[in-house]
């Protein structure tokens, strides 16, 4: 196709191989059905095909919009809101073309689901982070409940999102265990055959869980590679130098509408980001008159969800070449 | 129209009298031309209209699809682009139908305007905020490049936005007279008419500037409001209650993706915002048990601007009742 230096930016670009050995990675811990893939991470049905094509058919999202995306593109099989949400009747009017599931965790939730005619739920239970879930004495009933509304539960979900970024391996592992046996014990009063859960910081080590949540391995963040996982960053942020000041600094035009800032700054191999403002980045080095305007740069956000959210287009790089344009078609509520 | 229950969530939403007040502040201290209100705050060219129909009617941009989008909704008198780009052949293709002007700040972008058949600009001064802008002394120089390459030098461009947020007035008062005394003593050097500088935070203690580039006034940072100016947060994220912990907390379905986390967590005058996760808003308060699921929440971002660009709509609310909406019609690049 083009050449990188073709590309307007601010342009979010993906490294093949880097993607594809992140990929590979995950299928050799979990193959099939065993990865549940979350497609709130890459936003993008051409990156869900891929996954598709390497046998994982089974989605989760986190919006409904995300699930409405994935329909539209095909990806039928056994799609899961792994989320709360009120406004399902937008779901409910494609279960004639997909199998549609959703988390509940409570009365309400459960209601909503019932009223939408989306007949499938798993029950969401709380296994440690402040957030959704209901608690483990709650959940059999919640599915009783649901069972007298004549749906189908098909198991539990929950999400020890806070035990992600512990970085010794043995302390993840032993938490991520405690963490699990709650929600395996529910999974045995609740019924059903799977437990969902986990992640990209537990892919490997959330043995419990029956099928995995993990979306974020595919690009990458530079926050999570930290861990000793063997999946590596393949997202940056190509970005243009539009200014470059004697003084110690270079100006790129990509900034915090570019770029998540919520796990701090990007990463540059070049020198140090200074600060990043709303639609520029300034980069300190030790000699700025190396660098010429329209010079490229490429920055490593610190975590991907949030910055492939606010971009159109992702653009796969196979070394300098744009081998191939991934619409980020699943964006908004 | 519609009542604000019905929004699907996130949403954002924007009180009427809030902005309106808003508006009226900054006509009173910048009335007509004295204003060139900043696109790339607000990115949607409802509220442009709104501001051209005060008599506002020149505009600057931060990216060329704001100024595409500027002209596309026929706000064509005199747009800038207040911003380094290389890529202005897309603006280039507009000034049979527009009046645009460039900010240059080097001998590259100024070639990149003069290729793109662009022929207004502005010299893009430093005038201590390490972003963009040329040495005081390489101004003059810059200039009459421009001139020689058949360009109209309009006059000047400094933005002192280092000083934005000084919170005594008499310091900010200091601070931005020194600032824009080298912006002064450059344009005269330079020429044109044009001292084009400031923002929110010095909309009225900037007196150097013959027009002032502001745009968050209109919505209004949590962040800026700490100043002692006149302007009041009109923007809030509207979010649905979908889960209550008896544990002392409640979530609610906007996080970062909905909501710009660079200057901090929103603020939610119910009780504290615990932690934002990609589509969730932890809350934790007193007593959970005065929330039911569906309640709704207001949380207001602490930086507007990229808040906007992660939205599609805007809904402009008098009381609880949805009077408008204004589509974010100048998002991407």
């Amino acid at each position: 196709m083009t050449s990188i230096d073709q590309l307007s930016t601010p342009a979010l670009v993906v490294d093949k191989a880097t993607f594809e050995a992140n990929l590979d990675a995950a299928d050799a811990v979990l193959p099939g059905d065993r990865l549940r893939p979350h497609v709130k991470a890459f936003k993008s049905t051409a990156i869900a095909a891929e996954l598709a094509r390497r046998g994982h058919r089974n989605f989760c999202a986190a919006t409904p919009r995300e699930i409405e995306g994935m329909v539209a593109a095909g990806h039928t099989d056994d799609l899961l809101l792994a989320n709360e949400s009120l406004d399902l009747a937008r779901l409910g009017a494609l279960t004639d073309v997909a199998s549609i599931t959703v988390a509940v965790d409570s009365d309400t939730i459960l209601e909503a689901a019932v009223a939408a005619g989306i007949d499938q739920v798993l029950i969401d239970v709380d296994v440690g982070l402040p957030r959704c879930g209901c608690s483990p004495e709650q959940a059999p009933k919640l599915a009783d409940l649901a069972r007298a509304r004549g749906l189908t539960v098909r198991g539990v979900m929950g999400y020890e999102g806070h035990l992600m970024m512990i970085e010794d391996r043995a302390e993840r592992i032993e938490k991520v265990a405690e963490s699990m046996a709650v929600l395996a014990a529910v999974a045995v009063e609740v019924g059903g055959d799977i437990i969902s859960a986990g992640g990209t910081g537990t892919f490997d080590v959330n043995t419990v869980a029956t099928e995995i949540q993990a979306g974020s391995f595919t690009l990458m963040d530079s926050d999570y590679a930290r861990l000793d996982g063997p999946f590596r960053p393949a997202l940056s942020v190509l970005a243009t130098v539009i200014s470059v000041n004697p003084k110690g600094w270079i100006v790129a035009d990509a900034g915090i509408k570019a770029i998540a800032m919520d796990h701090g700054n990007p990463i540059w191999d070049g020198g140090d980001v200074l600060f990043c403002s709303d639609e520029h980045a300034t980069l300190v080095l030790q000699d700025p008159g190396q660098w010429k305007v329209g010079d490229r740069v490429r920055l490593t956000p610190a975590h991907i969800d949030p910055t492939v959210a606010r971009h159109e287009s992702l653009w796969l790089l196979d070394d300098d070449r744009v081998v191939e344009h991934w619409p980020v078609d699943l964006r908004g509520w």
